[in-house]
């Protein structure tokens, strides 16, 4: 009995060091926010001292001896917690290693490495000269590979760094995902291409002013179950949701005179993650604790693209938003929510760039990024080889000739940050949002007519309890899926949902 | 030449943690800033958890004992320091001793209090029942005594809590300052009510569109140098000047519907605390270190009180301030600048409350609160007495009958968080303004004619240089004094101020 009290107040002990920590953390979150949305264009200087600062009070926090100690002995002693106790402790032990693991010397080569490569990159793009970003590049594959190494002696170093990223997840099971998806929707589009009959959507480009969009979009997101209560939404230059707490998330958009569609799908986008934030759960054994944050960025990014494309491009949501248009532009031209949803999901011509691209082909361009930097990290492809090697993989999968570098290998900031590991993230929250909605729709009566009836809040009740208030409870996006929706993320679902979608809407 | 080396790079480990915590405080002023301006209503909880986790960093950093023997060594070589390091030492020194000084039984005793002591208050103060507050203000004055010993077991109790808001003011100085301001001030008043003329001034009074004050005011605080690339202006319920550095100064206003003139001398006055604020010394030697903050509480209000006062009330200022208000509201009454000149500076009949006072009124409600506050620090009044203590000066110095303890003794939360000494440096404010004001004059030719025309460069730069930018470097606010006017706080300076007025305007 005394081991057993002794153990829940070592608990305790840690869960009050985690809650600091968070506490601290959301103090960052305001900062960042402020930064983007708030502060004075002169005191950039006096904000990156600040930063600097909370920074160093987080890191004496997080890396205390005497808290790794206290996670070292919970570990051990993991039979007398339970279950949500056992996950803040998996957790926590994690995040301890990854902090303590690095050497000082390495993690300052790091951030070193931060500054010089990102320089070397912008010139290198300016142009268009892969040479010039070539020797940053071969550094960071080096110093990535030692972190990795550090962290975790025994584990596949991209692996080590994907699960930074998303928890759980494998290069194995990556490999075997990507490779069905990439020979189902290379086909497909090859299919639209050569045989598909575009809607008609011109009359989406106009001139739309922005104070109205922005009303519109504060609109929406408030019909989806925004909660002003617990959050501020405002306009800034890159949109974004942050904030400080679940219960004070700010989301931010913006808006493009000539574009009407970009900034509802980023503001619906914007929306569900913030849902997802404000969902979380906030009793008192999970609030604050890492078993209650986001349990990775592709989940992170399947709550913003199930609002976004499962709801918000969806046929049925165009008979609730076709009117909701009209209330803030009562010349709009769509014929009929049909037309409207029609051409909201046109396919452009294949982009060379993959922050313009679409639900189809973005998917490619993610498959691509990820064959090289997996390709790097294994040592199949030298840092010299990137160039040639992404030209080819664009013909191959994208069907598009790369002009130069700069529209080529040279476009993403990633690799630049040393980010190996975070691009798959982009593409499971895709086709995790596809298997989700699924479930939902399944297990939600009427769930589509709800939606064209502007009637979200059965969706987000749903969400919420299925997907936001476990947090991070699961030891994987797959395990989240299995609890959701019965089995580990399936290709097919999402590849049966690209098809049965464009098939229709291009007519094959 | 090895020991002043050794000096020099302990003076230099010693300023960059004065630096960090200079810069941990700047995000409790956004911490601050925000939950007065931006924060949803839901996130009171884990806001309070927040800063309670950013004090608790602060104060592990203010009190590391390894800190206190580098100022205590630093203190000892102060001649190796030059005048800045050592003013540097001085400070932090102090601060150090009254962080720590301070019994951890005690330093709860009071946080306890502080709500307890608040609640007391709201309810008594609902009721208009001394009673109920007197156990608390009772502790406060046992508690204050205490704490005041800690810091300083030589010293006068109350010395030691006036010197916390105004470094070098002592109780001896103070009683000189106010018999002599007191003496001068109650005749005057008498005199006014007597045989005084009153201006008109009801045209004041009227129907005020609130946007397009904030806008009136907006362009007034530029106007006179608020700097948009190191703040913000925003409107708050509470106006306050705040921020999270002298180059990110965050001011707020707010307006009244019927009452032009408080948005409007609200915001002048706030103006005046930032130009403080963003004229802060950012040389490196100086640059985010205790030297560097306002001396005291009264100097600070000295700034927001010559913008407000001896610039915005003043015959020339109106001159540039009417053609501006009826930019704004062009059927604004006032028929000469004269005319607006006389109205803004009517005498109210004296309130019994002191935020509503004017000018002449607010330094006897200060000398009442200071004599009361002294008394009871000194045992020279009991708790038990103040309700009769303050009714009878309510009567010998502003000729009114207190109805009630509400409206009386009980007006003001200040005693109920144990502020002992921060009344005065109200009164300071207005003094050290006048007398700031005339050097000013004295010094830069033709200032009258320039405020006239809407030129206030040539004055804020002279503030930059003389108060601004001289910080905390001097020992006490009467040295400041002699270092811009030559010769410390003069009462007869701030009496003559109001005689000339107010003669003048009352035609006595």
């Amino acid at each position: 009995m005394s081991g057993q009290a002794t153990t829940q107040s070592r608990y305790a002990d840690a869960a009050k060091r985690l809650r600091e920590i968070t506490n601290l953390e959301g103090i960052s979150g305001l900062l960042g926010w402020d930064e983007m949305v708030m502060i004075p264009t002169g005191s950039s200087e006096s904000r990156a001292e600040q930063k600097a600062a909370l920074t160093s009070a987080i890191y004496d926090r997080r890396t205390d001896p005497v808290f790794g100690d206290l996670l070292s002995s919970l570990h051990q002693a993991s039979a007398e917690l339970d279950d949500v106790q056992k996950a803040v402790v998996r957790d926590a032990a994690k995040d301890y290693r990854r902090s303590t693991a690095v050497p000082k010397e390495l993690a300052q080569q790091i951030s070193r490495l931060e500054s010089t490569a990102y320089e070397a990159w912008v010139s290198a793009k300016k142009d268009s000269d892969w040479s010039k970003f070539e020797p940053s590049l071969k550094e960071w594959v080096e110093v990535s590979k030692a972190k990795a190494k550090f962290i975790d002696p025994d584990a596949a170093p991209y692996d080590t760094l994907l699960d930074m990223y998303e928890k759980g997840m494998t290069s194995k099971r990556l490999d075997e995902i990507f490779t069905e998806v990439r020979d189902g929707v290379v086909p497909l589009l090859k299919s639209i291409k050569e045989k598909g009959t575009c809607p008609e959507s011109d009359w989406l480009i106009g001139d739309w002013d922005l104070g109205k969009q922005a009303e519109l979009c504060r609109s929406i997101a408030l019909d989806l179950g925004f909660s002003l209560e617990h959050g501020r939404l405002d306009v800034s230059v890159h949109p974004f949701t942050g904030g400080t707490h679940p219960t004070d998330v700010r989301m931010t958009t913006r808006f493009k005179k000539d574009d009407l569609t970009e900034g509802l799908t980023g503001a619906i986008h914007e929306t569900g993650h913030s849902l997802y934030e404000q969902g979380r759960n906030l009793s008192p054994d999970w609030k604050d604790l890492p078993v209650n944050v986001a349990l990775s960025m592709g989940v992170h990014e399947s709550q913003s693209l199930l609002w976004e494309r499962m709801v918000g491009l969806s046929r049925p949501f165009q008979h609730y938003l076709l009117p909701k248009i009209k209330e803030y532009f009562p010349s709009f031209a769509a014929s009929s929510p049909e037309a409207l949803y029609l051409a909201l999901n046109v396919v452009k011509e294949p982009s060379y760039i993959r922050v313009e691209a679409d639900e189809l082909t973005y998917v490619l361009h993610i498959i691509l990024r990820y064959e090289i930097e997996r390709g790097l990290m294994q040592g199949d492809i030298e840092v010299s080889d990137v160039p040639r090697v992404w030209n080819e993989k664009s013909r191959s999968y994208l069907g598009i000739d790369v002009p130069d570098d700069k529209t080529g290998c040279l476009q993403d900031v990633h690799f630049s940050a040393g980010l190996f590991g975070y691009f798959p993230t982009y593409f499971l929250g895709a086709a995790f949002a596809v298997q989700i909605y699924d479930a939902a729709r399944a297990e939600i009566p009427g769930l589509e007519d709800k939606i064209a009836k502007g009637e979200f809040a059965p969706l987000k009740a749903w969400l919420n309890e299925k997907i936001h208030r476990s947090g991070s409870f699961h030891p994987s996006g797959d395990a989240l899926m299995v609890a959701v929706t019965g089995k580990p993320l399936d290709p097919a679902v999402f590849l049966g949902y690209l098809r049965a979608k464009y098939t229709d809407i291009y007519k094959l």
